[in-house]
């Protein structure tokens, strides 16, 4: 290590050990340990732009290992980001923006939120997949406007998660030459030290996975590290895993020991490590002016790297006029033109679809002006309608209908990854009750913000035959438990045309909960599905209509209210005309998004759910949380266990959800 | 393959095929294909006895591919377990004992239910654990009571799948050597062949992580599979993966075809298929006598291993009393003696107390006396209080302190199996934010009715600097939506030992959401917070007092109820305190547990939370949910956002949780 380099690295760890100490919260052990292995990284390859952390063509760097905010936090300081120094000495304080883990969309220059470990990594391989997908649309023979590297440095406990094996298995499937990975081999995890619980070949494993591998013997030889990267730049053909052996907490009199990870130094043992390795003991925070303008040269290399790039973009302009265009919305975070114009209307007198059919109707239908809505199906794109008919399989050139395997937490993962790095709207489908394997990637999405879309189908026990293993209950609720996630499930096929125009337009993570089963299209033009939509519940059939769309008698007031999502919707219409026949004047209320409804004024709710009638909710699931919207804990028709293995049909009724019962529980609240 | 055998293989392949045909519905090709594996180890090692489902030495066999149901059905009913041929025809009817994937506690010779891909992989490695564990405690010189094998017949799908990775690598950590596994290579999953997604090398993945491997070229060759099964028991200190090449749909035209995989052949594929094969066209669920026969005896050998591990027993307990005793208890599912007589009480001058720390105190007061309750943390035993003073590590002989790894999704599962193998209470910690990764398998657990107890710490937005990537929100209530969970939260030290004590009673699966920070420590005695949580909701504080424990004016109505849980009981009881001060007789509620409140008698809860006094919930997390109890949607006091770094007391007070907020939200509540 040279001189400059030296201090540039130090300068990196002890910018970390003292905002740890400061906060007295924090990993002080990633940042000694690894500082010179992401120093590397930022000195000698990331091509990005502090001044413009948006630049579009930038590498990715990704630190999988979030509890090593801090050195990620130094990097961005010191490579000139609009991060100032009072913000690293504020790590971890209400309001800065240097919190515990690193956040996308809070602080410049982070790609995606990392800590929940193994996501990472696994978003790392998405932005590695967007950077593919759109390089194949987008170059031209001479024209590499999309040419970017995704970096990732990972730990220990990243590569013990499941989904660092679901990814970096398809990574070397689909061969994503581009990516390239640093594993921070140090040893040690939280309870010890790695041969207690991890003691595989990594080296051999990633291997099999397919993926091209290095060895640097020790993390503070930079020029073998660098080496290592020029290697894996040269492999094109597969993911590079380079793997550098370092010390966790290096030069601390904790070095190697577990005790360095997640807990401040301590003042004597910083103290003691910064005697150790050089550096003045006063004051905290010190920046060498040396280091200082070294990493500097990163504003301007950014300028210049930026300046070439626009070049190359005005050339392409002028010889590509239309993708160029393209490109300029979507690099821009815009949706390309006209796509709202081919979303399908379907005809009242279409044979029952299920809303699954009709996701997969309305997906094709966009696919064609939406050229970025790109995804697929963890190994079930026959049942959730997921592929894009006249499009090849991602990977095979220019192909979209990605083949995400078995594997939901990473397909969710690879999912926010594409859509972090910009430019994509992603999906990806799996069973509804799979949802709960890709949850913790959902949460991600929603944390961040991602607009990854979600297409989950076989939303009931009306699935049928599969049984209790297959048929969500809980489901749908936990997911409108997630803050910031956008949940639809919607009544047919119209509804569902509808819901994947918002899910679209809200450029927020959302989810989609579809029936296996067929129910019948209502007509759009008597309903006004798309404005009621657009409101996330609607009044679908007044009080006094014998049925949705008939004329209703003049002046009648509901005498009672049934609120239902998906396929319960039709159930209620069916009850209501029971109620009517009976005399009771019954409202039904569709309502395909809690979060759209609850968004609207007060006076909209009010008119959809007037104070004072009673309201019988019905959904075929659990019924904790419907007690928001009918105040009665009693008003709920739900499922508050598990299902059952029989045909559709029969499961459905059998547990509950037949006339007879919406009717009598209507009746009863009406008496009350 | 001989006669017999053959007509034994193809006796599974058409109970299977026409089950399948019959329900119209259900996954022909994995029996096709894979009878001949299952049929080798069935016939000529599995030691079980069919009349007595329960022996408790019997090895294990998962079928973790749970698609293949009817191959498992079709296992059972020829051995002699009590499954009516009437039930095979029933397959995937409303009723009956067949369900679409297996179910355990439903039918018998099913050990685990399986379906969710890599379950059934990951829950064979708990099993094996358990073994191991029960080996070492039980077995002395002479007297290997406890001993047999774990056999799991594993997918394309459940390798793909994260948490095959998990238990993989752990198992192999651990030398778990009684563990073999057949994995199905038929090349095909749902969308394809696997080249288009899965082209890892599995044999050498599994050698990284330690496994012992073989390879068999032809799944109809009996010998070679057998062959590959003796040597894997020859391996002790290895697990190992059988790699068996065989074909999807063996024999039917769809062979080596995805369409072989999810659906019915159809009557002319079928026909064609018993043709090809050698197989009656009539009737369907035919069954040879000589494959009967050859199949039964194993109901004989059964009852041969069940006396001699009965003659065994018997001189075991003439040598060794005390844990022959023991063994006779928890094998028979019962709970080892005196232990509730070690339930720690905590005084109320203690120092404040977090949760997690009371909950490691109680543990460790009661893994003397209940030796089976073993468990340990997703490397977060420090944090998560889960380590057991005084033992050793699991996997050094005897040792019962499991380094589960960053494996949270994996060690869900492997304490499912622990759990299932019987006569283990196993018990596993992370963070309550990452309750997400393990969420597949608590919903398993819940649906098995195992009794897997998960610690979860670090429980709401008052862990503080870790930020919202570490903050749970959503968690608690998403738990709660599990049907057959149990979730506690407990209020204090107190309150924690007696969650506990009926976690452990209750032998269901229940989850602790559980403190980082300290909690003052209530006063038992006066608050009786045995009988409270036995209850799962209890008076506290009643209106009129000043303070829990003080005396009440004489006939003080409650005004307000304030309803809260965990940490937030202590908000309640210091806001009430105020509320009393300004004229408002205020009730405190501690509800640690919905579900066992929800299951006491109408009376009860209604003199809990009488009838027409307004109530406010408080809770660190979301509010939907508790509208519940409060009947207003206005009536919570909760969090529906991410939380932020800061440290804990300050992001608590900052997102809404201090006395002034409580105290004006009740206000509010009693003047409408």
């Amino acid at each position: 290590m040279n001189k400059t380099d030296k201090l540039c690295v130090n300068t990196l760890r002890f910018l970390a050990v003292d905002a740890v100490e400061k906060a007295k919260s924090g990993h002080p052990g990633l940042p000694l340990g690894a500082a010179p292995i992401a120093y590397v990284v930022w000195d000698r390859f990331l091509k990005h732009s502090p001044r413009n952390p948006a630049w579009f063509n930038r590498d990715r760097f990704v630190l999988s290992a979030g509890h090593g905010s801090a050195l990620l936090y130094g990097l961005i300081h010191m490579t000139g980001y609009d991060l100032p120094l009072e913000e690293l000495i504020q790590f971890r304080q209400w309001g800065s923006n240097t919190p515990g883990h690193p956040e996308s969309g809070l602080t410049p220059g982070i790609e995606v939120t990392t800590g929940p470990l193994g996501q990472g990594f696994a978003m790392g391989v998405g932005m590695a997949m967007a950077e593919r997908y759109l390089s194949e649309h987008f170059n031209r023979t001479g024209f590499d406007v999309i040419d970017h590297f995704t970096y990732a440095l990972v730990s220990d406990g990243d590569l013990m998660e499941g989904v660092s094996h679901e990814t970096a298995s398809i990574a070397g499937t689909l061969g994503l030459g581009k990516l390239i990975y640093l594993y921070d081999d140090n040893d040690i995890s939280i309870e010890g030290h790695t041969d207690i619980t991890f003691t595989e070949d990594v080296e051999q494993r990633f291997r099999a996975y397919g993926w091209h591998t290095e060895h640097v013997a020790d993390a503070n030889d930079l020029d073998a590290i660098e080496t290592a990267v020029r290697k894996a730049q040269a492999e094109t053909a597969r993911p590079s895993m380079i793997i550098v052996r370092s010390h966790i907490g290096f030069g601390s009199p904790k070095q190697d020991d577990p005790s360095a990870h997640g807990e401040p130094l301590g003042p004597e043992a910083t103290k003691a490590t910064k005697q150790k390795l050089g550096w003045p003991l006063e004051p905290a925070f010190h920046i060498p002016d040396e280091a200082l303008s070294h990493f500097r040269q990163a504003v301007d290399l950014g300028e210049k790297l930026e300046a070439e790039w626009d070049k190359l973009l005005k050339a392409y302009k002028d010889k590509h006029p239309g993708p160029a265009a393209e490109l300029e919305v979507i690099a821009d975070g815009g949706l390309p033109e006209g796509w709202q114009a081919h979303i399908p209307v379907f005809g009242p007198d279409e044979k029952p679809m299920a809303t699954r059919a009709a996701s997969g109707k309305v997906l094709n239908a966009l696919a064609g002006s939406l050229f970025n809505l790109i995804g697929g199906s963890a190994d079930l794109a026959p049942s959730n309608k997921t592929l894009l008919d006249g499009y090849s399989d991602f990977g095979t050139g220019g192909g979209r209908n990605i083949r995400f395997g078995v594997r939901e937490f990473g397909m969710g993962a690879m999912m926010n990854g594409m859509a972090m790095h910009g430019g994509m709207i992603p999906y990806g489908g799996t069973f509804l009750v799979f949802s709960d394997y890709a949850r913790p990637a959902i949460r991600l999405a929603a944390l961040m913000g991602a607009h990854s879309i979600f297409v989950f189908t076989h939303d009931s026990i009306a699935l049928g035959e599969d049984g209790p293993t297959h048929q969500p209950v809980e489901h749908v609720m936990s997911l409108r438990a997630i803050p910031g996630l956008t949940v639809f499930r919607p009544a047919d096929a119209n509804e569902t045309a509808q819901c994947w125009k918002a899910a679209i337009l809200r450029k927020k993570p959302a989810v989609f909960a579809l029936t296996r089963q067929g129910l019948p299209v209502m007509d759009s033009g008597l309903c006004r599905i798309d404005e009621g939509v657009s409101r996330g519940a609607y009044v679908l059939k007044e009080a006094g209509q014998s049925s949705a769309g008939a004329p209703a008698s003049a002046g009648a007031k509901p005498a009672v209210i049934l609120l239902a999502t998906g396929s319960e919707v039709n159930l209620a219409l069916d009850a209501a005309g029971d109620l009517e026949t009976k005399g009771i004047p019954t409202r039904v209320v569709s309502m395909p998004s809690w979060e759209i409804f609850d968004e609207q004024p007060e006076e909209y709710r009010l008119k959809v759910l007037p104070a004072g009638v009673p309201r019988l909710a019905i959904e075929a699931g659990i019924t904790t949380g419907w007690e928001r919207y009918t105040h009665d804990p009693k008003a709920v028709l739900g499922l508050n266990r598990f299902g059952a293995s029989a045909p559709g049909p029969v499961a459905y009724k059998k547990l509950g959800f037949n006339i007879e019962n919406v009717v009598k529980m209507a009746t009863n609240l009406v008496r009350v």
